[in-house]
């Protein structure tokens, strides 16, 4: 079995995601596992290698077969323009909007046509995109327009470590996610509920290689206290949580968040489905914030993602840590594994 | 300057308060720091002490002022009626909701009168409440009411520890609290924000015995993202903190809550507001749940309590943890001795 493709998109290049991608090539793990190349702009690359003082250098590829990454080359497919080398570190462009734009596009391209085995994607800043007249509140929402996916979920992920104590690691998935809090009670259904729950259910599968326990976390405190502080439990959640019960899957809940978060952290849940965006970053920021990893669900390609921003507040200055990244290469690594294995190939 | 006497209501019987309540006295600390007495019923007391197997003695007093506690002697002043003793242990009743009631009026009352100098409170059970004819969602609401305060919040407190790093711990206070999340938004003004940080401004500085740094939360994801995610950061929060800032108070924000959590764990802030249940909870849980404190803020007493409640699951086996116990009567000393020293008594 030969070693999984990883396209690793650039990102925003104002931000840090340049620089951790070159940061993480340094631990040997990241080509011994799989075989990454980066999409983006070669000389953006080049500027991170320097800052970050890299033996590497940036050898240009003309296809994802070429990728032979080692620890003192990455491999990089040109994507975007010349005038993205104009934009100043940590600003707002719509040039630089627009070269994350363009990387991505041609990943997810690469992906459907088989090309790569998964799509790791550096973090892109939304008003920049924005700005290039690319209208998406994220990665997820983008990637599942270009997929023709509907039924999707952002995932969170924790991998077993000091703060995370199941043996498969804790991934929270969300059932609503960038919106206004007060418009999420219109989106949540129990069919919404129930999607959320397989999806996480089928990833923590893959991830677990057994069947994973799922607990689910009620919207209102003290879990609407039957009823007093509300009753999407009752209306919504729970009879969610009973139909997937009763298509065999593991999963339990409604249970008040915040000692839901603390049991799952303690072991007793694989998976989280959380019913809107904050509480589940809350707690997974809170658990490793440096470590975690989004992992796109319902996709028909393998992708994941630093869980970070790009942190204008650090970017090219030669601070930013590149553990997300190599948790997110990692995840997706196994991943493909999976997957490979799944289909017999 | 004598010791500060504290009256800990006994709470719901048939809860884990009354074997935290033993558990803590073993620990010296508890009666060197100040002089504490149980409300409730002694005969509930003496159960909970064979079942710890503590060598204490239940010594029933007629005031606080009797009150002499030591490693061998629980002072207890009587209160609520003998059909207590029929409440088997775990079980939702009127009865041991009217007891938790009557303990709790009692030592309002006392602090009203200047015969304690704080209250600290072991956990009631909302349903054992209301079949007792009293309807309030929790502690806090019923204190703020008895005292005739409208302008309150319930603050949780992590003391400085493993996973709280500023010096003066974290304390998170609640805009809105014991609601449908849904609701949250009508309560949600400006003047709400600025009271809760002026509350929690004031109660920091009592704990840190100097100007606190205090960040408030966002209520939508990423903050709102400058209007796209939710308006309430630039209409309600964002004027809410410059009306404080103006008026002297160190305190930044909106910021987006996952992050905001993270920074106030690594001692940036020492207290953050919240603006709906979970927000604080489940950060605080998750930071030390079995060490966390519950403060109400506003309020003409000082008033302290365990942050779990009566853990039915566990209570009267002898397996609950008396470390949110001990926080509770460590932290309302602190409160009286610098409330002592305040008004130069």
């Amino acid at each position: 079995m030969s070693k999984p493709c990883l396209a690793i998109t650039l990102g925003d290049p104002a931000g840090i995601g340049p620089e951790v991608i070159v940061r993480a090539w340094s631990e040997p793990a990241v080509y011994q596992a799989c075989r990454p190349f980066v999409i983006g702009h070669p000389e953006i690359l080049r500027r991170a290698i320097t800052l970050v003082g890299s033996d590497a250098s940036v050898h240009e590829i003309e296809s994802p077969a070429d990728a032979q990454p080692s620890a003192d080359r990455i491999d990089c497919l040109r994507a975007g323009a010349n005038d993205v080398l104009d934009v100043p570190p940590a600003a707002i462009d719509a040039r630089a909007g627009q070269a994350a734009y363009v990387a991505l596009i041609e990943a997810i391209e690469l992906a459907q046509a088989g090309a790569i085995d998964a799509l790791v994607t550096a973090p892109l800043h939304k008003a920049a995109l924005d700005q290039a007249g690319h209208h998406y509140p994220g990665h997820t929402e983008l990637l599942a327009e270009r997929c023709g996916v509907r039924d999707f979920a952002m995932m969170l992920y924790l991998a077993t470590g000091e703060h995370v104590h199941g043996p498969a690691g804790l991934g929270v998935a969300h059932v609503t996610l960038h919106m206004a809090l007060r418009n999420v009670f219109a989106q949540l259904t129990s069919d919404a509920v129930l999607s959320k729950i397989e999806l996480l259910r089928g990833m923590m599968l893959r991830l677990k290689g057994a069947e994973p326990r799922l607990g689910v976390a009620a919207i209102n405190p003290h879990g609407g206290e039957e009823g007093l502080f509300g009753d999407e439990e009752q209306r919504i959640i729970r009879p969610a949580v009973e139909r997937a019960r009763a298509s065999g899957v593991h999963v339990e809940g409604p249970f008040p968040t915040d000692t839901l978060m603390v049991r799952a952290r303690d072991g007793e849940f694989d998976g989280v489905v959380a019913m809107y965006h904050d509480q589940g970053h809350i707690a997974l920021k809170l658990l490793g914030m440096d470590r975690a990893v989004n992992v796109t669900l319902g996709l028909p390609i393998v992708r994941t993602s630093v869980a970070h921003g790009t942190a204008f507040d650090i970017a090219w200055q030669g601070r930013a840590r590149p553990t997300s990244m190599l948790e997110a290469i990692r995840v997706a690594a196994i991943l493909c594994r999976e997957r490979t294995d799944r289909t017999g190939a």
